[in-house]
């Protein structure tokens, strides 16, 4: 049987890498920026211009697909997953980065039906690297495909985490202890790109042996969380519980045994969900 | 008036391209790893062999010149600095990213006459990025001229630092602490891509605003010490003094006034300098 949704893969890594074009052309101009919900949650008008761009597009060839967009819901519109075609889209992840030119930013799409990720694009701009992984063919980059480490021993990990953009004291104060205590065990360090999205793709690369995250958004993660179970990786809840798309926490792990060890240190962030009714 | 080191400088170029090589040769295949002080300071044969090749291929060119080499100096050998023409190298700076493949990792060449720092060649070679700085002639990377962002104002800021190697408590407290500290200013961000001499020449590429860390040796800054005051950046002492290659603390900064903001947040950790006489 055909694969029914290889031609919206296709058009997603084509969309993705227009969209890089458009980042990297702004990155040699002045980028002005404005600030959302804390002084280091910043957006410029160049992620609102490549959603729309990649959005637009999307809805004039799949009129009857449904999107979450990060922009679209800092604009207000709604965050929640329903059993249609939805594609969950992050223009610019890295926006911190884009506005400092660090050089790791990537645009992100993940597609998902019956609630269940079909497939991923991640293109990391300034490096060039086009990222991609379809359920149950695989997952690339730039045509190379990719193999987590499969390290089973935390004590010989390299993790991927952020400090994310939260700047209230009790917030701050859990996402340290929280590496004190990883880097206790001990893990061999703990790395930091400023992506989510590149952090994971670097797990799926065998680069890093895990990522871990609380006050992502599935934008964040919809994109290279299918990366990391087709290059044999596995995707848990903080708690070592089932990975929820919707609740904006996430370890993505090289094996089951680095990811439940991980949790295992890890005290938990009250968070809002992405789909909460206010 | 011809430079007298400009014929050094060319060579180190040659030498860092050379072992660059050796590197990412190593990373195709399997690497046997050693420890070092703590379970999560790391060192393979590849480290080693790097070493002695530059210094075999430097002495040979240049038999009254000094070295201060990473793995000579694990391996017994004194890192007191003289006036006489010195060569500070890191074969690796990042091992631990490269036993994990992480894809950053830098060959580190510093010449140091009179104490003070006449060239500096760092080249990252996965990225195959080879940044260069001369004295009074400028940094570049891959023949692009280099400039720090100038940035000012500490809560526009993006900072680059580690966590490091050493896991005993009281230290690893204080590492943490001083990042809650400069976070809650608050800054933009904090990356962390594993390597001292990576991490400096982000800066000078403008692509963060400073750097800063205590525990490094002379052979994680020589190199990239100059690239970043070519660039239009500052180096000074974690207390705000004046900056000491022996001193195992680093600031570098876009400009001073971020430099000394930074250096007012920073608790100091004791160390032993590299200079010291056991």
């Amino acid at each position: 049987m055909a694969d029914p949704w290889q031609q919206c893969m296709d058009y997603a890594v084509t969309l993705a890498r227009k969209a890089g074009e458009v980042v990297r052309e702004a990155l040699k101009e002045e980028i002005s920026i404005m600030v959302k919900s804390s002084p280091a949650d910043l957006v410029t008008v160049t992620d609102q211009k490549v959603e729309k761009m990649i959005i637009s597009s999307i809805k004039e060839k799949y009129p009857s697909h449904s999107f979450i967009g990060e922009e679209s819901v800092a604009a207000g519109e709604g965050s929640t997953l329903t059993d249609n075609p939805t594609w969950i889209i992050d223009p610019i992840d890295g926006t911190t980065n884009f506005v400092h030119r660090f050089p790791f930013v990537a645009v992100s799409i993940g597609f998902v039906v019956n609630k269940k990720i079909e497939f991923g694009v991640v293109y990391s701009c300034v490096e060039d690297k086009m990222y991609t992984g379809r359920k149950g063919k695989g997952a690339f980059c730039n045509g190379q495909k990719l193999r987590v480490s499969g390290q089973e021993d935390i004590t010989k990990s390299l993790l991927v985490t952020e400090m994310g953009s939260n700047r209230e004291p009790a917030t701050l104060k859990i996402v340290l202890s929280n590496m004190e205590r990883l880097l206790s065990i001990p893990v061999h360090g703990i790395r930091a790109v400023g992506t989510a999205a590149v952090n994971m793709c670097l797990v799926a690369t065998g680069g890093a042996d895990a990522y871990y995250e609380m006050g992502i958004h599935c934008w964040d993660m919809a994109g290279a969380g299918i990366i990391i179970t087709e290059a044999g990786g596995v995707l848990l809840d903080v708690s070592g519980g089932p990975f929820d798309l919707m609740s904006r926490r996430i370890i993505a792990a090289s094996s089951r045994a680095i990811g439940e060890r991980i949790a295992k240190e890890l005290q938990i962030i009250p968070l809002q969900r992405d789909d909460a009714t206010n």
